[in-house]
């Protein structure tokens, strides 16, 4: 019997931090007010113990599964949350919350300075992982929940989770990063660094005073270009375009002759209307500067009962396999109950989005096994 | 006994394909006068036996060994070149020409065209690389060599090699194709073409009519900069720069605060003083139509006694070892003297320019032994 689906839902808004009670920041400065965007699925039980928090990707938002009023396309992980999904709404609370930095809902660079009434641009403060996690737990003490029962996420949604474990080891039972890592590589960072480039490149960037102008589209497309090379692998590049032509070569010599670059102008151009390029750099700097390597993922120590799931797909070229067995091997140490899974797709990275299946059959019964057994203490 | 280098060189220039002699390109348009710059290290001798032809790499150029008069480093292969070498100039007669469409003296898109007196510009027809290799055909008959030893290059000198074998099998007794592909992927398809977009984005390049203004520089580095992370390895990255801060954090929020980032922007901001933006498109171009697969690569027969070494490198992602095996399988199913090296670097695909004691190793005793049989008959 094929499940529904989770069906209508709408984006819900949560604001705090309001001045003189700005949050403090990693950096040292003060943000404030921070609205967040995030949506929920399914129902908080009566003791509050059946929430997951799934963190979004560098670009993606809170609209995580169901659809919005009029759409056509459900969220980006309607696959893996519903009812008898991965994460099955008929037993969870699920939470999906837009990062702040972003451009989704939630404060970020294109948000009004209260200061000067305008947008912030580059007077937002430069943000890290640990700042975007601190926000969400404002909101999960908001709603009143001591404890997530998980978090989950793949790529910056992954950086997310072990910031979880980090910062709040007692308020979580479990822990799913996907396709993730303790810190950028230098090639990581390197990718990160040519996509600020592009953006930067663009006389319309304009020193990030944008809004209302012009916008630096043509260099945050090209920026969207080079990431969707490193989100598919050269296996799956090669099943989806082969060297085939376009249908018309075009007059123009430098035009689109392979379908591989009609594809990528075509996302790279569809990414502009829906990102802001300011976003995009605090984000990928938030990335970059992220580091839980050495003793940092249990710098608040006693973790003895938090569980790990940490999923990585064999074609991910962009955040490698071993980066994430370096996570096990990190966890392993400190004596956690850690259970690692390498999927054996050829998707690439996109693959956290697209191997439904064995996600499913992962997730699932973790998940199912953590809560009863929380449920019988 | 370390032996001595080359020493001063000069440039040559070769000037043919004067109107109404113009060389017919593969895309059925002329092109004339065609100008080469090419430079020649050792002596060739009575019979004309011994001359190796090395083709250059994308971005590379005629100056392959030794020294320009006050310049304080050597040309670009300088390691492999010279006396007692592995092409060694007290035996061989060595040749690098500077492939049109390039922007190191020989025509491209930035010479002059004759019937406008101005740069080409995009008036410059579309090149291949069996363009490039014909005019290089053009100057060994001018130089009165019927056979060329060799000819030996990496990436998209690798390819220049493979053409010669496909369009001139009679006039080459062995050929060594370096880190390179009988075609490029999808995913080097969309690297470069990435590249394109990003020089293109530059309202500077201003449809390749810059000559003379504003050069498109900031989305040349851009397109350099993704060049260069593609060209070294996940590890070669690794050690070299590790997470390393630079000294001083910039007050700019979005400067480099990695050594990877400022090396980046040291190598993109290099580049743009060197090389011309149109000959990026149409050398990348070039590299892309280039397809040597399925009976192209044997299209005129009968190479019986035509002998080839092909090398790649383990850590090269961009010309993955799996491309330069089907090359090898190639050559096996034509029955062709092929053997195939794999060289053990960390290096990526800058292995080809680094790895100058495996390579010489090999290199040395093929050409030793090639050369030696070829003598005999």
């Amino acid at each position: 019997m094929k499940s529904k689906g989770i069906g209508t839902v709408r984006p819900q808004y949560f604001t705090f931090a309001q001045p003189p009670h700005e949050m403090k920041l990693e950096c040292g400065k003060y943000l404030g007010p921070i609205t967040l965007a995030y949506e929920t699925y399914g129902e908080l039980n009566a003791e509050k113990s059946n929430a997951i928090l799934v963190a979004h990707a560098f670009s993606g938002d809170a609209h995580a599964a169901g659809y919005h009023e009029g759409d056509k396309n459900p969220g980006w992980w309607d696959s893996l949350i519903g009812p008898g999904k991965a994460l099955d709404t008929q037993k969870y609370f699920v939470l999906c919350v837009n990062a702040i930095g972003g451009c989704k809902g939630s404060t970020g660079p294109s948000s009004t300075n209260p200061k000067t009434g305008k947008p912030y641009a580059l007077d937002f403060p430069i943000l890290t992982v640990e700042d975007i996690v601190k926000t969400q737990k404002y909101l999960i003490d908001h709603l009143g929940i001591k404890k997530l029962l998980c978090v989950i996420g793949g790529s910056m949604g992954g950086m997310q989770v072990l910031q979880w474990v980090a910062t709040y080891p007692e308020s979580l039972r479990c822990a799913i990063p996907i396709a993730t890592a303790l810190k950028h590589s230098p090639q990581q960072i390197a990718f990160d660094e040519v996509g600020r480039q592009a953006v930067m490149a663009d006389p319309a960037w304009n020193e990030g005073n944008y809004y209302g102008k012009n916008i630096p589209e043509k260099g945050l497309a090209v920026a969207r270009m080079i990431g969707h090379i490193t989100y598919m692998s050269d296996k799956s590049m090669e099943e989806k375009f082969s060297r085939r032509l376009k249908d018309k070569s075009p007059d123009f010599k430098f035009g689109a002759d392979f379908e591989v670059e009609g594809y990528l102008r075509y996302r790279g151009d569809n990414f502009v209307k829906r990102f802001d390029a300011n976003s995009y750099l605090y984000l990928t700097k938030a990335m970059d500067h992220f580091d839980l390597s050495g003793d940092r993922l249990f710098s608040k120590g006693g973790q003895s009962d938090l569980r790990f799931l940490v999923i990585a797909f064999k074609s991910d070229w962009l955040y490698p396999s071993y980066q994430s067995q370096e996570i096990v091997r990190k966890l392993k140490t400190h004596h956690a109950d850690a259970t690692y899974c390498e999927i054996n797709s050829t998707y690439g990275h996109d693959a956290f989005l697209l191997e439904v299946d064995e996600e499913t059959r992962l997730v699932k019964h973790f998940l199912q096994k953590t809560y009863s057994d929380f449920q019988k203490r």
